[in-house]
């Protein structure tokens, strides 16, 4: 049986990949007149006179909302709120594997951002966090920001800041590796769409270098103009040589290639003609810009890629259990820019110095350090 | 220690009343390809396929959303969401203990109508049905109607309708032992909120007799106008001698007393002037609008309370577990008048004829055969 036939039996014998329990059940008028009436009157009372008192009382503390409007969904593209709810499940499954979090998945029956963003801020005092998920570009940009700005809890569109925070933890340990000053890296990037972004914007402020975004258009450049107010941003922090070209161009001497757009667009010729030792993550789903062996072949020093049967998966798994439990036990209002940082940091630095190698950047998403670590860092964050 | 203290003191504990579990953990990478990427990538081609697989490939078909927006928590009044919280955990593990049902608290921090049926409609596809909680009168009355007309699936607001089914059980069983004939009772129902109007309702729509309406200024009447549009509907079913008055005048001749207003508004001698062997459901919480022994002593050949620590409790877990897993079940898209009369007399069946008696006609809330016999009665009218 191959995995799309096992995927479907499997979903069709769960019915649903999660289950609501009691923490205790209510079994006799004894348990039923604490856990609900009279006796739950009591704690509904304190919460009324202190909010804060909620994360005491009820289980806002440890409760995630995993929401999406089903637009972007893996890379199926619009398949509408429904079908979007297998990955919504498959999602809060890992954060309760990963991170024992309580997790609930929902879909949003509107693509409308102003209509999106009313809809969950109305439902956000149920929660201790938000994580978006497969919402489309641009719109995405608009309700994560109007949400974080609403919202008494932390936001957080895990397309766009995941990828970013592990790509960012792989690139740490391999210029580490490869000896590669920091500050003078020259990055190109395949695809201006969210993840390209984000991963642009964290690469600056993590301060590696300059980076050049590609979309299918050719270079983002200032002088142009993007219907895309995103890149029509990107255009003040990226390029400072205004390079305007493919990607090819962009590609020409560049020390980092980040690939997040599809699959063959980048050939050996391409990474030839980047500098020494180039570091290159191809992300592209299921299949990357250029195959691993390849990119070696052409003398790409570091390769990392979104797959599990390759060396150095830039796997998503690796941070949001961790920010989120971070956040959530340390309260926070917001993901802030630098408990990013510090994850991509914790992550970075669960492969000690001694363990580094070119197949080996970032660890395996399965590896117990690696929540714990990054909790800890998000949570250092707040003190 | 108290109900109170206890209640505080193991809310404190729980941190919550729910987990959300998976039903099979995620621990290597094979599980996560099936569970989550690239496996359930299948699952969501064929929701896209056709909507109604979310049944198969999902939780869907045994989940709830338990909803409030705060604003008549239990006798609190409008406490807000975050502090109803405690009470719609409490619901969801009524939905679990009884009935198996995954159900997932939700507050909605709006007070305006169009807004909360906005927001609920909104993340409908990601439930099976919808159990509307502690929405304060008459909002509750256009909330529960529009999303009842929008939605596909079932929307049950269960202070109105749970009462009404559990009191119609209770009126059966109880006109069954007293051989009182159905149809020819005279009904006064003290309170005309949202409760007093649904039971009015149900009592009509079974054919119990004629029922006169009493809120805190008198009997509701064909004449008098009335801000509340749903106290002007009633008049066009109730009170067909246009009784013009207050509780006593209603209550004067009538065989059925149903109290769903405040404590102490009904005396003995109010009881007095009622038929012979009178019904008389006081439900007023914690204290009733008489106490059962001077009811009794005063005439009533059947008392029942909203109480557990006398006989005959008016109890809504009786109804709504059943309810949601009937409709679930049967995948439901409308909980219909049918229905809630089918679980109605489902409750009542549930005690035989040798059984029966004053102190008996409703069952007690954890006997294990009313769930089943109200889902099977529910089911039953989908076919």
């Amino acid at each position: 049986m191959d995995t799309k036939e096992l995927a479907l039996k499997k979903h069709a014998e769960w019915q649903g990949k999660l289950s609501v329990n009691c923490k205790e059940p209510i079994t006799n008028k004894e348990e039923l007149s604490i856990a609900y009436t009279p006796g739950v009157a009591a704690p509904c009372l304190e919460i009324e006179k202190d909010e804060s008192l909620a994360y005491t009382y009820t289980g806002k503390g440890n409760t995630v909302a995993v929401i999406t409007d089903g637009t972007a969904v893996l890379g199926l593209g619009d398949i509408g709120p429904s079908a979007g709810m297998p990955v919504m499940e498959g999602k809060c499954a890992l954060f309760k594997s990963f991170a024992n979090i309580d997790a609930v998945p929902i879909c949003v029956n509107s693509k409308d951002p102003k209509e999106i963003i009313d809809t969950v801020y109305n439902i956000s005092k149920s929660f201790g966090g938000i994580n978006l998920e497969d919402i489309s570009a641009p719109r995405c940009f608009e309700i994560e920001r109007a949400l974080i700005e609403k919202c008494d809890i932390p936001v957080f569109h895990d397309d766009q800041h995941g990828t970013a925070i592990i790509t960012c933890a792989g690139l740490l340990n391999a210029c580490k590796l490869l000896k590669k000053p920091m500050g003078e890296m020259k990055i190109a990037i395949s695809g201006a769409g969210s993840a390209g972004i984000s991963i642009a914007k964290m690469i600056i402020a993590m301060g590696f270098g300059d980076v050049v975004l590609c979309g299918s258009k050719g270079t983002i450049y200032d002088g142009a103009p993007y219907n895309n107010p995103e890149q029509q941003k990107m255009t003040e922090i990226t390029n400072k040589n205004n390079i305007q070209g493919s990607l090819a161009d962009a590609m020409k001497g560049a020390d980092i290639l980040i690939g997040v757009s599809k699959p063959g667009v980048v050939s050996k010729e391409m990474i030839q003609t980047m500098a020494k030792d180039p570091i290159v993550f191809v992300m592209a789903n299921p299949v990357p810009e250029i195959m691993p062996d390849e990119a070696k072949a052409a003398g790409a020093a570091v390769v990392g890629t979104g797959r599990s049967d390759f060396p150095n998966q830039v796997n998503n798994v690796l941070a949001f259990p961790g920010i989120f439990r971070g956040a959530l036990d340390g309260r926070a209002a917001k993901i802030t820019e630098e408990m990013k940082m510090a994850a991509a940091k914790a992550i970075a630095g669960v492969i000690t110095e001694k363990e580094l190698s070119a197949d080996y950047v970032l660890p395996d998403p399965f590896n117990p350090a690696v929540v714990p670590a990054v909790a800890e860092a998000v949570k250092s964050c707040l003190k």
